[in-house]
C-alpha cells in the first residue's frame, strides 16, 4: 500500500489515524468544537458540512473553513458533505455537491475533501479532477447505513474509487451479524494487500461492528473516526478511549 | 450454540468470560496471586500447574489446588497442565498426564480440566470420560505457537474436540499475518453459529491477534484469557484493561 502524507501525518503507516468529526449546526459551535477537539489525542479532524444551518451560502462555508483552519493550526482537516442518501444530515443537488466540494478544495483551508462517488454519479470524475487541481486530496466515500454487501461487490466499489484516481478508499457498512463484519474486514485487507492499493478507511458500523474500528493495523483501515461529544455515525468510541485502544493494540 | 454453566458463570453467553491465569512456581507465590487477582474483574482463574515446582508429587498438587479453591471462593477454576509441546513450562509422560487431569477432576476444587486432545493422543478419550465421571467439565484444547493452519484444519480439530464430547473447545494459534487473524475468527464464527455447537474459546496470539482476544462477542469466542502480572501467552492483555474494552464493545 502506499500512503498518502497530509500535513504532519503519513496516512495508511503505522498506528491508524485517528479522525474527530465536527458535528455541530452554528458556525460558533463548529468552531468551539474544533478548539476543544485541538486539545484532545486526535491525529485529523473532519468538518461535517451538512450539519451546518448556512451550508446553501458558500461565502459563509468558506468563511466558516478559513476560521476552522485557524484554530485547528496543522491539524489535517477533512471536509464533508454528506448527504442524505448516504447517512448525513441534509440533502443537496447533484451539481450544488459538486461545485461546493470544488469551493472547499480551492478555499486552500481544507487538505482532503471527502467525495460520495456514487451519490455524485457522473459528476464523480469532475469533482475528482476539480479537487486535484486545486491541490487537494479526494477520500472517495460510500455509506451503507441498512446493510454489508458481498465482499465481491465491497471490493467492486473499491475498484471504481481507484478508477477515478482517488487518493483514499472509504467504506462505511452496516453489519446484521458477525459474519458480516468479517467481510468488511475481509474486502479491506483483501484490497490493502495488494502493492499498488491506496489507503483504505472502513468501518462495520454499530455495536456489532466496532472491534473493526479498533483493529485497523491489523486488517488495513488506515484512518477510524473516534466521538467528541456527538458521535457522527453508530458506534463511534470516544477519542480517548480509542487512543487508548490503539495503544494497547499497536503491532 | 449451548451455554455452559459453570458455578456462578453461563460461558457461551454474553459479555465474553474474562480468565486469570496463575502462573507461579512455588505454592506461596500461587496462593497470594490466587489472593490478588481475586478482587480482580475476572470471571474465572486457570491454575497453570505446569508451571507448579511439585507439579510431579500428586499429593502437593492436590493439596495446592484444595488451598487454591478456599482462596477463590466463588470464582470457577479451570486446571491446566499446559505441556512444553503445546507452550507449557514442563514436560510430561502420557499417562502421568491424564492421571493428573483425572486426579484434579476428582479432587472436586476444579471445575474445568483442560485436556490438550492431540497431544494425549489415544488417551483422550479416557481422560474425558474420567473428569466427566467426577462431575467435572473439559475444555478440550489445543494450541499451535508457530503457524495459523488454513480454516478446514481448524474446523477438523473443532470437530475431533465435539466427537471427544468436550464441554468447551479452545484453539489458540500464531498468525503471520492479519489473514490469519481472519482465518482464526472465520473458522470460530463458523462452528458457532451451528445449533449444536459448544462454546468456543479462540485466539489469535502475539500483538497481531489481539484483537481476537476483544472479540468474542462479535465472533463467537466465549472466554477471553488476559493477564495479571505474568502473562502465560503473546498478546494478552491486562484484566482490568480487557474488562473495560469489553464493556466499550458490548453488543
Amino acid at each position: 500500500m502506499r500512503p498518502v502524507t497530509v500535513r504532519n501525518i503519513k496516512i495508511g503507516e503505522g498506528r491508524p489515524k485517528i479522525c474527530v468529526p465536527i458535528v455541530e449546526k452554528e458556525k460558533e459551535g463548529i468552531l468551539a468544537q474544533a478548539s476543544a477537539i485541538a486539545g484532545l489525542p486526535l491525529d485529523m479532524a473532519e468538518w461535517r458540512a451538512d450539519w451546518y444551518e448556512d451550508v446553501q451560502d458558500s461565502g459563509k462555508v468558506l468563511d466558516t473553513v478559513r476560521e476552522l483552519r485557524k484554530v485547528l493550526g496543522e491539524i489535517p482537516l477533512l471536509f464533508t458533505f454528506r448527504t442524505a442518501a448516504e447517512g448525513g444530515a441534509a440533502d443537496i443537488a447533484a451539481e450544488a455537491y459538486a461545485e461546493l466540494c470544488a469551493a472547499a478544495a480551492r478555499s486552500g483551508y481544507a487538505d482532503l475533501i471527502d467525495v460520495e462517488v456514487f451519490t455524485a454519479g457522473v459528476l464523480a470524475q469532475d469533482i475528482v479532477r476539480d479537487v486535484h487541481r486545486a491541490g487537494v486530496k479526494v477520500v472517495a466515500s460510500n455509506h451503507d447505513f441498512h446493510k454489508t454487501p458481498p465482499k465481491e461487490e465491497l471490493l467492486r466499489r473499491f475498484r471504481h474509487m481507484k478508477a477515478l484516481g482517488a487518493d483514499i478508499w472509504k467504506i462505511a457498512v452496516m453489519p446484521q451479524s458477525g459474519r458480516d463484519v468479517l467481510t468488511l474486514l475481509d474486502a479491506t485487507l483483501t484490497v490493502t494487500e495488494a502493492e499498488d492499493s491506496s489507503p483504505v478507511i472502513s468501518m462495520s458500523m454499530a455495536a456489532l461492528g466496532a472491534v473493526s474500528r479498533l483493529s485497523g493495523e491489523a486488517f488495513g483501515s488506515s484512518v477510524t473516526f473516534a466521538a467528541a461529544g456527538k458521535a457522527s455515525a453508530p458506534g463511534q468510541i470516544s477519542v480517548e478511549k480509542m487512543s487508548e485502544m490503539l495503544d494497547i493494540l499497536r503491532i
